[in-house]
Order: structure tokens, then C-alpha cells, then sequence
């Protein structure tokens, strides 16, 4: 283990951050509002020890997939440590345990609060809160690369631990350049839905929050209604699309700028998501007319609900814990579904439901004809056997935290649809779930301890479980005995 | 796919299967009972069919893994339309679906009832019931190779599809002397419980009931209040040290026969089998004696109940539905886990989850010592790429049946719980499940269709997913192009 490696990494890192915390701030300042001081104390703190820590690089430079690992998982904690000073400090949020829950939420693009009215935060907070979304959704370590000049094999083994899903696409031969690229995407796609909101009438500020939101499929918004508060078909519609947008796999924008259309819209994983979300609009709209609403008021409800929960993003413009159980049913499927792999979304992602599922169709198949060959496909590769194996492992460790943490919570005696949806929330990295923690209830009913248990849960979907892991266990830190 | 074969196979299971329906009738006679014609009907129907078909073997006896697993699923479905029968004749369970339920409940070694009030049958109807959870729990196939002549090439096409696990051992060299063995020790274990419950003071004719119950690990009791009705320690323990031994891989018997114990009890799947046991009691007990009841009450409560999901009988002595939160989760947990392999349980099997869990572990191991060498172990024996394939495409196709399979129930506009667990119940042939199909309740709730769904769970979990899913499959019911 390179430990000097890793409090350097660690130190630029909260450079970043420091730099992140201004903006926040000057928002206040904008506002008139007088909660300055409670930025400048974290701002001070994470200068400080990032200078001593990040400014002079280690001789020894070189890092392995386990330090890459490990100093992703720190730097999340750490950032939402310090992240959640600012709502301690000032007050607004007194408890520091539900601080640090909101912040983890915050950059982990959860979008779970404790807050049981939002409204009643300051609008720094709010711009800080939802801020930490755009910053976690597209990833720090990305930005980090993007903007401090870092060696390309270094690089690799921390985009890897914290780009989601089975493989990561490297859109330049440098990877400081694919982080670039990623970036650029991400922020012009943000600047076009805020200026689309802008066009629909809705404020500046509320744009931003929303736009931030959406951009991570984050969640939080500034309104305790969520998106609802604006009963406006424009405003929805906009922000359902554009939540869909940032649940696709950002490789395929990238082969769009490059002129290859063919390749990008024939993507095997779009299009099985587009049919995920074709399929569950339609069946939730037919359920919902022939039970609750007109069809008009139906599919708008599904089309908004639908992307919301598909991509992991979690506003919402209807409490749909009260839909009838088929509808609830299958909010809680797409919760598992998520998004595609290398976008903002959680969940366990489009590109492995569709690997899991063609093996086990091959499988069947196989039994039937045991001596046809038959290779399994995806995007036109066939599946190798370390993609076969490592789509497969991901898939049981995931079932298995995921019920692990169900036991766990349901410690905290609450029924089990809410402690069952708490926990597929979290561990997604959605936000709402149904019963208490619905579209219209929140966290705040959990102990501390639950608290941090779900706070874990995010921060295992969010970074896909190894960082988390390898970092708790003991074997992980060892000094690397031999040079290499 | 060779037809004629197809049909001699059922055909003899058909003469089977009406020899098996004497013994009820009998029971009726003794009892009284004015319901022979009941079981002369499809005694009579099964002897003609099966004998037209099954006495003439055609010329071509050869037969593959396909037929294996169509003769599989035909024959299980094909049982239970006809051991349906007797209710409808009697008209003690009127309508066909409600008695075709109760049947595929009781071959699958489900116990899932849809009778409000068990104690209305008549002593004849309640053998019968009690009775196909015997022949189901070792399994039909089996049995006619253990009586009936067979060759070794057909007969493990048909084992393998019928007996529960991963792999099938082979007790001796001929699959035929393997099956007499299988039936030998199930028979032994089976009468030594009777005799142990008979030295309590239960009667003849309940403790004949409540051993088919435990050892096909099917549920059905002949009391209301299942074999809380009896209020006694002693019988509680017999039948749930006999539910537990019939958990346990049938193999491991034969090696203690053999005098092999050292191999027999160091088997990994025993020893993890007793842990979660032991874990789950422990847990529960606790979680009990701090809420609910004092400690001896809540450890006889604990074994009990714990014995009876893991190995998937479904007896009950309490209504676990209104236990703690925590512990209504670790009974869900322990219905996914089921017995070990190659025991009269169902459920995803120890054998698999433990095989699932190494992979895991060396997955993330491999995190993070890239270049060690490690290989995953089983029993002893590396894990070779065939199984480790095979178990994980098991779990997602497990896991995908589930998820559709509650998705689809969930048109029955109950609550998420009952729907969840209903399926979790059914698919792991354990019987009740939380809320309205809890130990309390029954099935009857459901429409035709709900029932007919469940069914078809009860039979993919049976017999493993793989025969009921051929049988679905088109494919693969073309006649073979060229003869191999």
C-alpha cells in the first residue's frame, strides 16, 4: 500500500473541494444571506490540510488497482465529512449525523433527505446541497483528472473504481482527455436544461437546482412538493427527458460529436433501456386509468415517474406509494433495473441486466440443444469469460448486501416495505422508496446507526461496491511487502 | 424429440400414480368413509391410459437431456391433474383449480393450502393430501426407476431433472440400485419418526400425516393450528430434528452407511447448513425473548419455525407473521436459502448460496492482490468453470422468475408483503408466507389465474427451473432433424 501516494491524492482532492465550497457561498452572499462563515470554516480546514497534504508529490508515484480503490472510497467519505459541515455550522441542520446522511445523498446522487420540509433551508444550503449532485454525478476523481495534471496508468485504476458500470470506455488514447471529454458533455447537456427550464418560466435558481438534480439523477429539489410544486406538463416533460438523457451511457454522445450515428443509436444497451421504459410507461399508464386517474393524467404520471425511477433520480410530481400494487411493483423492479452503465444513474445498470439475462437464455437454450454452439453477444462482441464471470459476481455481491442490509434495518422495527424499499433506495441511489420514506415522507424516522447503515448503502451503489469493500477489509492496508 | 418414448414413460408413471391412489381409498374404507368412488375414477382412468401407453416399449428407446426434461415436467403436471381429481369427485374441494392447487401444492412439497379450515376433509381426502408430499418429496421419477426396469442412460436424463442441486451423485454405479438406496433411507427415516411420534401419544393416523409432512418437507398437517394443535414439546422437537435430517444432503446417509463418517459429517454444505440454523435461532430467539416472550417460550418458537422454513416444510407452531420486524426478515432471508442438495427441500439450495458466497469472496480478493493465485473450493474439490457457470446462471434465472412472477401477482391488488411473500413461499416450496398468506392464512384469496400462477412457481421450484422451463420453450418440442 502506498500511503504516501494516498494522503497526496487525498490532499489535491480537497483542494477541489475547497475551491467547490466558493460557490455555495457567493449564492449566499447573492441572497443576502449572512451563512458565509459557515463555508469558510470547512473552506479553511480542507486548504489547510490539503496543502500540507496534496502540493508535493511522493517519489514513489506508482499505485495499484487496490490503491485506486481505496483512495476513492476515502475520498468520498472524507469529502461528505467535510461537506457537511457547512449545514452544522450554520445551524440548519443542528445534528451532524443527519448532515453528514444528507451530504452522502448529496454526492452519491441518492437524493434520500432527513429534512421534512426543505423549503425551510436557507438558499445557500439548498445551492450547496444540490450542487453536490452535479459534482457527484459525473464523479470527483473524474473532475480531479480533468482539471490536475495526472500520469494516464494512474489515472486509469481510479476512473475505473469510480465509473460505474462492467467496463470503462476510454474515448481518447488520454485518459486526462476522455475525463475532459466527459465533462464537456455533462455540462453542456446541464446548460441546455437550464436554459429550457429558463424558457418554461421557471426561475434561475429553481432551474439550477432542478438542472443539477437531473444532470447527477440526483434528486433533491427546493421545493418540498418536488417537482409537483410546479404543475407544469412543460417543466415535467423536460425534466423527464433530460433525466433520460443522463441516464444513457455518455460514450454514445461522444461517438454522436464523432459523427458515428449508426454505432450510437443501435447501441444494444439504449435500446433495451428505451424498451424498459416504453414497456413500464405503458403498463403503469393502463393500470393507472383503469383504477385512478383520466388517461391524460395517467401517462403523464408515468412518463415523469418512470424516467425518474429508471434513472435513479428520484424527483417526483405524485406520491406513487399510494398507486395500486402492480404500478408499485414495478417501481420497485425498475429501481434494481437502473440506468445504463457510464451514466450518471445507479442501480445495476441496463448493460448488466441485459448480460445476465442473455446468458441465462443461452443457458436454456443450451439445455435444450447441448451440442449447438451458440456464443453469447453484446453490442456485437462476444462476451468474453472475464465479463461473463465479472457481470455475475457483481450481481450475487449485490443481492447478498442488499439483503444484509435489509436484516440489518429491519433492526430498526419498521415495516418491511419500508425497510425493503430504504434499503433498494439507497443502495441504488434513487431517494424516495414507498410507505415512510414515499415520494412524501422521508429518512428522518431512522437512528443514527440506521442513518450511517444507509449512508453505506449509497456509497457502496454509488461507487459499485468494491472501493467500499476493499476498504474494510484489513488485508487491504498491508504495506505491499516486495517492491514491484 | 422422440414422442413415442415420451408417452411410454408417462404412460407407466400413469399406472404409478394409480396404484399409489389405493392407499388413500383404503384409508377411507377403514375410516368409514362413503368416498371410494373419488379415487376409482381416476384409478380407473389412470390404469387405462397408462396402460395403453406404457406397456408396449417403443423400438427407439433412446432419449436425451430435452425428453428428460419434458418427460419431467409432463409427468408432474400430469400427476397433479389426475391426484386433483378425488377433491373435485368427493366435492369436498369443488372447484378443479382449487383441488389442482392443493395438489401441485402437495407433490411440490409446497404445503401451501387454499382451505380456510383443513379439519372439514374427510380422513381419506387428508392422507391422500399428506401422501403426495411423500412421493413428491423424493420424487415420482425416482420412484419408478426404483420399481420399474430401466436402462442407465435414460434414467439419469430423468434423475438429473428431477432431483434437487447442483450436481447428482451417484450412490452406486447402477442409477437404479441409486434410487432403491435413495427410496431405502427416506423410507428408514420416515418410520423412525412415526415411531418416535407414536411414543409421544399422537395417533397412528396424525403422526403418519405429520412424518409425510417432514419428510417430503412438504407442511401439510391435518390440524388447523398445523402442529401447534398439539401443544407439546416433545413432538415439536421430534418433527423438527426429523425436518432438519430431511434437510440434509440424502448422500451424506449413505456414507454414514457405508461407515465413511468423517467425509459425511465434515461436509462443507452440513456444517454450513447447521451454521445458519444455529445463527438464524440464536438471532431470533434473542430478538423474541427482548419483545415478545420469555426466554424458553421464544427458543422453542425460534427452533421450530427456523426448522421449518430453511428446509422448507412449513409447519407451523406460532404466527411468525406477527413476530418483530427483524425477525419476519430473517424468515424471508431463510426461505431464498433453502436445504441442502440432494434433500427433499427446495429453496435456491446451502450447496449453491455457499458456492455463490466463495466466488464473491475470491472476486474481491482479486481486487485486491491482482497476481495471487487463488482457486475457489467446494467440498474440497476446485471448482471447476462448468459449475461455477451453472450455479450463477441458476441464481439469475432464479431471481428473474421471482421478480416477473411478482410482478404479475401483483395484478391481484393485494398487498406488496402478501404478494412478495406468496411467491417467495411458492417458488421455494415452502408453504406460508407473511401477512394474508401467513401461518394463518391461506391462498383461497387469489383469483384462478393468481393461483394458476403460483402453481407454476410451485412446480419451477420443485424441479428446478430448467424441465418446466423446456417444456415452454418451442424449440424445443421439434422433432430432431437427424438421428444422432
Amino acid at each position: 500500500m502506498n500511503y504516501k501516494m494516498i494522503i497526496h491524492t487525498l490532499g489535491r482532492i480537497f483542494l477541489v473541494e475547497a475551491a467547490l465550497l466558493v460557490i455555495p457561498m457567493l449564492v449566499g452572499i447573492l441572497y443576502g444571506e449572512s451563512n458565509a462563515a459557515a463555508f469558510l470554516i470547512p473552506m479553511g480546514l480542507l486548504l489547510v490540510i490539503g496543502a500540507a497534504a496534496g502540493i508535493r508529490a511522493p517519489k514513489n508515484t506508482t499505485i495499484y488497482a487496490k490503491e485506486g480503490l481505496v483512495i476513492v472510497a476515502m475520498a468520498w467519505i472524507l469529502m461528505s465529512l467535510f461537506g457537511a459541515m457547512p449545514f452544522v455550522i450554520s445551524g440548519e441542520i443542528p445534528r451532524f449525523v443527519d448532515a453528514f446522511f444528507e451530504t452522502v445523498s448529496g454526492f452519491t446522487t441518492t437524493g434520500a433527505s432527513i429534512l421534512p420540509n426543505v423549503e425551510l433551508l436557507s438558499q445557500a444550503m439548498l445551492f450547496w446541497r444540490s450542487f453536490t449532485h452535479w459534482v457527484g454525478g459525473m464523479g470527483v476523481l473524474v473532475f480531479v483528472m480533468a482539471v490536475l495534471p495526472t500520469t494516464d496508468g494512474r489515472a486509469m485504476h481510479l476512473m475505473r473504481a469510480e465509473v460505474p458500470g462492467p467496463t470503462v470506455g476510454k474515448l481518447s488514447s488520454k485518459l486526462r482527455d476522455t475525463a475532459k471529454i466527459l465533462y464537456g458533455i455533462y455540462l453542456l447537456l446541464t446548460v441546455t436544461e437550464v436554459v429550457l427550464l429558463l424558457l418554461g418560466g421557471m426561475p434561475l435558481y429553481d432551474a439550477l437546482i432542478h438542472s443539477f438534480g437531473s444532470a447527477g439523477t440526483g434528486g433533491f429539489s427546493n421545493k418540498a412538493l418536488s417537482v409537483g410544486a410546479y404543475d407544469s406538463v412543460y417543466a415535467e416533460v423536460v425534466i423527464s427527458v433530460f433525466m433520460l438523457l443522463f441516464g444513457v451511457n455518455f460514450n454514445l454522445y461522444f461517438l454522436l460529436l464523432c459523427r458515428r450515428f449508426r454505432e450510437a443509436l443501435l447501441s444494444e444497451e439504449l435500446i433495451a433501456y428505451l424498451c424498459v421504459v416504453g414497456a413500464a410507461i405503458v403498463a403503469i399508464t393502463w393500470n393507472l386509468t383503469s383504477l385512478m386517474y383520466s388517461f391524460g393524467t395517467s401517462l403523464r404520471y408515468a412518463l415523469f415517474q418512470v424516467s425518474s425511477i429508471i434513472t435513479t433520480t428520484g424527483y417526483a410530481t405524485t406520491d406513487f406509494s399510494s398507486w395500486p400494487e402492480l404500478s408499485r411493483a414495478i417501481m420497485v423492479l425498475l429501481m434494481f433495473f437502473g440506468a445504463c452503465a457510464g451514466s450518471t444513474g445507479g442501480g445495476l445498470k441496463i448493460a448488466r441486466v441485459v448480460i445476465l439475462l442473455k446468458t441465462a437464455v443461452q443457458d436454456v437454450r443450451h439445455m435444450i440443444h447441448p451440442h449447438a454452439v451458440s456464443v453469447v453477444r453484446f453490442e456485437k462482441k462476444p462476451l468474453d469469460e472475464k465479463t461473463f464471470r465479472s457481470v455475475h459476481v457483481y450481481f450475487v455481491l449485490y443481492i447478498l448486501l442488499f439483503g444484509v442490509s435489509v436484516l440489518l434495518l429491519s433492526l430498526e422495527h419498521f415495516d418491511l416495505i419500508t425497510t425493503f424499499t430504504a434499503v433498494a433506495s439507497c443502495l441504488n441511489n434513487i431517494g424516495p422508496g414507498l410507505e415512510l420514506v414515499g415520494p412524501m415522507g422521508n429518512y428522518s424516522g431512522f437512528s443514527d446507526w440506521g442513518k450511517l447503515l444507509l449512508c453505506w448503502n449509497m456509497l457502496l451503489g454509488r461507487l459499485e461496491i468494491y472501493p467500499i469493500l476493499t476498504m474494510m477489509v484489513p488485508l487491504a492496508w498491508r504495506r505491499n511487502r516486495k517492491k514491484r
